[in-house]
């Protein structure tokens, strides 16, 4: 089913993915202003479904890599989403006939928009991870055994770099990672182009679309004056497991991610309890008390108590009244290989994956 | 004047271009002994003269980046260099007429010969800094502002990149040096293409077989029985300012380059006075006492001073026997032009230059 994105949708996109970010994938404040403004002068969103796709569709895979509080920091323009898809078809002699995310997450579900704003590709309903990892391997076509290369890289000084082979799904990571760094922690990539046939063989489906209606329901669950982290428990089959108050954050901007640890003090039916928050760009693992009660893949969300509004991990701050839902991880990302990449064990952790809604 | 370099020119070329290096480069004893090899195969180097080459002739200019100590433990292989040159012509979509080094001193002299080996390319007798330089953007070609870009890298682990663009030379040292740190501080690099009349214009002429005849000198002061200091000094219009013994070496490999500083202790005219050498892969500052006595772009070279043999900073040790020669920078790296890319305060000396041999 193909259809137009209009402006409640944009607005429904930044709520629903910010949700999905799991704390990570950068604030969609700032990229999504920039596409309101961009959609109010009649730029149309094409969003298709990936069964609409040829085999041999040649679909551009983009997303914005880097660390996210310096998302927040420096303005993106979309051009440079678009010169980077440029830069993909010069190098491979082709033309691209859709665009598509990597991450639905946060700020990067808003990629795709912008490159379509100034190329006028269709944007398919899909992404590569159905939330946000913090590192480029993390990703459903990297479990499906994809070729990892090429990626391009565009940083708005100027700098434009091809990442023309690769060994490893790894190298892709650290080299595109080093080079991200070195222009400032954030820089706009086009990933390794698929096929129509690999985007509907191993991406998320619709993912864009259920980031869409997530955040619809927030939207109305606020309107009809009834909890919004209900309602997203409801659409996202999540589970509340923590309500509480932000009592501490820990961050740093380091090696071209954001890393730390928040401390929630329990509130309510939490009272007396403590939850620690582990991150790198994403939540990945929570602890309350001694005990984990949620680790990646499955999906850690911390919100807003009252709003049901996501809070990320740059945005996390002391005396912020929370509610911390849990959503299981699509099994994918739970099979061997989907852990191989994204477990505990691939974020540096010795957990087994534990998931939040048993 | 075009000509095949015989066995005895590689053996030159290794002792001529170590003392050209000026401590750096990276020692060439590896890729010498791999070169020697190549030729007793039969395969002909064919050395060319700039100006026999055709004003669009299309010229690869090779050179290996890295921390010289790296070099010392990691063999390259030739076909990495000749993969760094294949790669650039595929993205360039056209192929090579010859190959030239970027840097004439120590090992990187070597690199046209690699590439030549499998290409079968003619070498360019010239290069782009007349010595070696520590950094990428440190050359006659940037000085003369040509395009810094595209460039190519390779790694042997099948890493293979391209910098499509840069906004300015420091910026294509910068990407390119972040990619050679993560593969391990060295990586075979293809610089931005020179036509036959940039390398004309802005080459540094004939210092492939001016390197060659420096060899031949040390080589017949050996057989002579004389001096090989002296000879260096008569063929290269060299002085002698220090002989000494090294009685410390301070050093580490830190940001992808060879860093530290050798100190010396004053023999024969010189006993009682002390000389420190600073360096970053290659011998930038010599000081006597407090007085600075040398520094870049002028050639500051530590001999051993019975052989005069070259010592690079990453084979300087406590004990050696040494003598150290200035040789005067030619005018185009002392033009205010020069200096901006190659004086001491681009290497972050606050130091006017100093001319050894005044």
């Amino acid at each position: 089913m193909t259809r137009n994105l209009d402006a409640t949708d944009v607005d429904d996109l930044a709520v629903g993915a910010w949700i999905l970010g799991t704390g990570g994938g950068g604030s969609p404040y700032l990229n999504h202003l920039n596409m309101q403004q961009i959609a109010a002068t009649g730029t149309q969103f094409e969003l298709i479904d990936p069964q609409e796709l040829d085999d041999d569709a040649q679909v551009a895979v983009v997303s914005t890599m880097g660390a996210p509080l310096v998302m927040q920091e420096r303005l993106q323009d979309a051009r440079d989403v678009a010169r980077v898809v440029e830069i993909m078809g010069e190098y491979l002699g082709s033309s691209f006939d859709a665009v598509m995310a990597t991450e639905i997450g946060g700020s990067n579900a808003f990629q795709p928009l912008m490159a379509s704003a100034h190329l006028g590709l269709p944007i398919v309903d899909a992404d590569a991870m159905g939330r946000a990892y913090p590192e480029a391997q993390m990703t459903s076509f990297a479990i499906g055994g994809l070729q990892p290369w090429p990626l391009a890289l565009v940083d708005p000084r100027g700098v434009e770099a091809v990442i023309t082979n690769v060994p490893t799904w790894k190298w892709m990571e650290r080299t595109s990672r080093v080079l991200t760094i070195e222009t400032g922690s954030m820089a706009a990539t086009c990933k390794a182009p698929r096929s129509g046939a690999e985007v509907k063989r191993w991406g998320v489906a619709n993912s864009m679309s259920f980031a869409i209606q997530l955040g619809a329901r927030v939207r109305e669950a606020r309107a009809a004056h009834e909890d919004p982290v209900a309602a997203i428990c409801a659409a996202a089959e999540g589970q509340l497991i923590f309500t509480g108050k932000i009592i501490d954050v820990d961050r740093r901007t380091t090696g071209g991610f954001l890393r730390g640890t928040a401390k929630l003090d329990g509130l309510d039916a939490y009272s007396g309890y403590n939850v620690e928050l582990d991150f790198q760009n994403e939540w990945l693992v929570a602890r309350l008390g001694d005990q984990v009660i949620a680790t990646v893949p499955h999906l850690i969300c911390l919100l807003d108590a009252t709003s049901g509004e996501a809070i990320g991990t740059e945005t996390a701050r002391y005396g912020q009244r929370v509610a911390l839902i849990g959503i299981t991880a699509p099994p994918l990302f739970l099979s061997p290989a989907g852990l191989k990449y994204v477990g505990p064990r691939a974020m540096g952790y010795d957990l087994e994956p534990v998931d939040p809604c048993p």
